[in-house]
């Protein structure tokens, strides 16, 4: 544990670490690769990225990562970055502090505990680590759930909103990145539930809508372009697997927030739209006061002002949550409306914004 | 009113109608003359298209058809249509019966008092008579609103809802075309409000989505492609005007249902994603029951099995209504899914479903 | 023969034909099914729908055509339309005259000769009959290729572009569809190179861009929305499979053309943009008149004055190709712009044009 | 002038330089805005952002940058930023030594001249002073050609190209900075038409295509989102005004080469696919090498090995070039394709690349 702790409280100018990304060729791994090799702290000190490990008897295969993405070529040397066979030796070898997993939920069940014993820190991307009751974390069926590792990791986890855990992540082994709906819906909310202001009883309900990076990479049919373009649909209805986020971090229970995710046909950005009753009538002045109190000290978080909601094009390819509302004349309805970019602060910006914690640097560094 | 009362009972295949439209210029009114001039009723009978009148002392100019909209151009002689001026005259010169509105509400205030006078039927597509209480008309500001004309107008006016008015429409000289989104959000819903099942005092909520055809023909900073492209917003917030025809049709005060457009970015399609708690449990079947019965008669709405949410891209360019729904486990929540094609069902085609009633002709002939 | 001869010169009003669709899954089957669902002569007699036949020992299994195309849904009844299994003697037992086959190349080249040998005439819209030349037909590979059973039925396949082979193709029995990107690079040249006025030697390039609909329905990296979305992409360079109709059908040899497609992000329709140079100067009005006698009685075509050329927005969903041109001051260098909607003029619709010509109907009958 | 020569020369890390921009409502303003405001020199400097001059007798306004353009908001201290009244005093007082002119032709003729004048270094991004044939400049109509003050500025103007004319940028006082299309355009053919080996006699054919915001800000028809979305357009036939560009800087004359521009259906990028015949056969490598030698030593262009093609997904919000090629077999025919983000390296970009080498600065600083 001693190399995992030694990474905390470095603050001057001239610290660095040693971070290595495993899954590297979704959506999020590219973006997050994109956002390392830029960061004015890893300029001398690029991730290790890696791939499968080596199957038994096979020759190690080694790929360029900008074969994978050709918009990650710069002038900046990025054209001889090599994704390696992944193994705990190589993490060892080159003196990796932090491991980004940025794989399928399986796959971070697995890999998370591990790290943690090798003495690595691990910011997992999945859903392996979000949840704490047993009941929400049932719809992703993990095989491993209940066994005396699985409990003693989730116990070391932190659910890595900054916003809402900062002090927590700044000395977690484990950060367990939220997910991008969740994100968008959590940070709206959080405010109004923690001043319990929000009349829960009559229930909130979150309409969201996704671009499509959000649906993955793999070819399917719904990610097929002449699926998604020109359309909307919504999906997962009473079941999408953000939901147990949503109740935990703002601690409701089921029968009082709905969540409806839709399919938008763009790449990239969340815009969800949260109806709320307040249990006592407020001025739109009181709103916007308990909201520019509760992320003072958020540089990741703008708050619009009345009459000017947050757009998806404002979001889109930064790591910002936009958070704008409107209330009625009766001063007891609120709309929310709250955007995100999914690939950043939904998911590998608010991964990075999370390393900026662990390594005591600025918590925008490297995001804007 | 001889001449509008003879249009009525023609019920013989080979009936017709000598029509005209009135603002042709714009989205609705180019689909609107696309699906007249398909019309297997009209083959025979091209509607009168025509613009502004001739100004005083000025030359009467025409316009091509084909010139304002090239997609109009086929083999059926549409090629030598014309855009005439606008005068009483023509119009009983030609024999219209019956008078399309494609017009600003403002002009149609105007224009169908005065065909009424003439004794044509009118069909109009703007919002100017569309809501009975003047509480609900004050957000459209109509200069004439509390005349005698304009009230003996409004009490002749039938909301154009087939499916919810057919038979008044039938015999109706004015037919006031419903707005887009109320469209899609009222036969959503009229089902469980008639029959009392919504639990309206805890809130009824209409998310619903547009194309950009929704907000005119007329460039502007909010049609510009790199506003609206790869973007979502949402706009008239607690304010859209469309909300009035819901209350009134749905019988509901305006504590018990939020209405909230957005943006979407593509051509058309609506969807509408609405929440509602029920009063008692219901079973799913229940539900589909009570559709299933409420339209049956109506030929252009289709309803969703269990587990089959509609999507826009199935009814664009259709003249459908499609209404699905998910009931939670609790049978308490309900979410409704309503799409439809906001320049069809949601303006020009519903408009020549009227036109059917008023003739006595199959609801659906020429849009299917 | 006798059964397919039988077919031709119904010219009566009345007159039907019994046809079948082989290969209903992808975008040109849908709109193959949807156009004969609609067509005026077939009211009474909707095709018997395809899939594949039964395997030795297994059960039949039907599919509803509307479960697989949910667009098709109307009150026509197509609700109780089935995909059944195929077999001849299904074929036979349901008096099928004319075939369309929308199946994977290699299997039009099986299907198509037994069809015949049924008595059956074929329309096929794979690229399986297009090519007379062997090195044309390399790129295919056809493993049939030389056998006499293929040259027997290649003798047959008629090109079937109504606009140069109208003749031929009223009594042909196997009609070879053209490819999408062909059918409006050859409209938009032929009436040139058949009047010898194109300055071949110089070069003709044709510059064309398609839709994603173009590149099938299977779920690929490419058709991803991520990939295709806000992107533009060459692809096929020197090699593309409708090179060598074009070469054909303008009697071209390869060094007289150049033809490079684009992956548009659009859902559907081509723009080819072709650059030519003329042996002598000529006017903008000789040039039109070329067009305008080589059309004429050619109701799918839509030629476009001078100034004003066509754009993919014209034609989508519609079955024209519009062709329009500008040429320099020098009288010597000539820009052609043709449009078609690649699932329409350049597939199904194409294909019922000449199922149209075959039966002797109306060249455009359900196709306005 | 002596203002104007000191700042060329500074080189060390620290170095900065007070720069002003004038016109920053349109989209090329913004992204320069941006640029400038993220730029690694410029931290402590932020430019002058200038709006219209104070009428006389009206009250001088101020305008916040982010009301303008919402998506600049951010941490860095953007929120304060200002467009101040355009005057020669601010300028002075502000001690700007280098103005940047994203304004409309016309104002950047009027103003140019008036900044040399003041000592201050110019970088024009409209299309006033990158022409030196006066029939190439009579497509602009500019009101002042053929005065002494025009001759006089334009014969101090460099065209903005770095790969082209990187050391008399370096010195220039007076900075052309090229047009989108033409960037694309010249970097594909340079290489080839300065080796000689272009068989200009048969004639170039440069067919480009460009997103939505190279049509600019304006609301208009043809930037509408019901006109652009799903639809390609060829427009600015054999007269679009970059193609004097082409002519000046690949020395070519009219005959030799053709330049037809389309509208994409995206917001951003630039993809131009050239067809050239060679003289002489070469083969892939000799063509590849040739490319690999002229833009040695130039960190914004990226060459794409064969089997490869650019694609404009890859360039889109980076600086880049790409440029990749195919050869036939032949070895004579030969297909160039090059891609940019026109408001970057079309635009803004190079404006700051043309910064960059007037202050002596790494070419590639504030780009990657």
């Amino acid at each position: 544990m001693n190399a995992v702790k030694s990474v905390t409280n470095k603050r001057n100018e001239g610290d660095s670490v040693q971070t290595a990304v495993l899954g590297v060729s979704g959506y999020s791994g590219a973006e997050l690769a994109r956002l390392l090799l830029h960061h004015p702290r890893l300029k001398n000190t690029p991730p290790v990225f890696l791939g499968r490990p080596v199957a038994e008897g096979a020759a190690a295969k080694e790929e360029l990562l900008t074969a994978l993405h050709p918009q990650l070529r710069d002038g900046n040397g990025s054209a001889g970055l090599k994704i390696e066979p992944f193994s705990w030796e190589l993490l060892k070898e080159r003196g990796v502090k932090v491991l980004f997993l940025a794989t399928p939920h399986e796959q971070s069940r697995a890999y998370a505990p591990l790290a943690l014993e090798h003495g690595i820190k691990v910011i997992d991307l999945s859903g392996a680590w979000r949840l704490e009751a047993a009941e929400n974390r049932a719809v992703y069926k993990f095989e491993d759930d209940g066994t005396e590792v699985a409990k003693a990791t989730q116990a070391k986890a932190v659910y890595g909103s900054p916003e809402l855990h900062r002090e927590e992540i700044r000395n977690a082994e484990l950060v367990a990145n939220p997910g991008c709906y969740a994100t968008s819906v959590i940070l709206a909310l959080k405010p109004l539930t923690e001043a319990g202001w929000a009349d829960t009883e009559r229930g909130i309900v979150c309409d969201a809508k996704s671009g499509v990076s959000g649906a993955g990479k793999a070819p399917t049919a719904k990610t097929h372009f002449m699926y998604a373009a020109d359309n909307l649909s919504a999906y997962g209805v009473f079941g999408h697997r953000h939901t147990g986020e949503l109740l935990e971090q703002l601690a409701l229970n089921s029968d009082e927030i709905v969540f409806q995710p839709h399919l938008l046909p763009i790449p990239r950005g969340i815009l969800s739209t949260i109806y709320v009753s307040l249990k006592e009538t407020k001025t739109a002045a009181e709103i916007a006061d308990l909201y520019t109190k509760f992320y003072a000290g958020s540089p990741m978080v703008r708050l619009f002002g009345a009459g000017n909601l947050p757009q998806i094009q404002y979001v889109v390819r930064t790591n910002y949550c936009d958070i704008g509302f409107e209330l009625d004349k009766s001063g007891r309805r609120l709309i929310l409306v709250s955007c995100l970019d999914n690939l950043l602060k939904g998911a590998s910006g608010q991964a990075v914004q999370n390393l900026n914690l662990i390594c005591g640097w600025g918590e925008s560094e490297g995001l804007e």
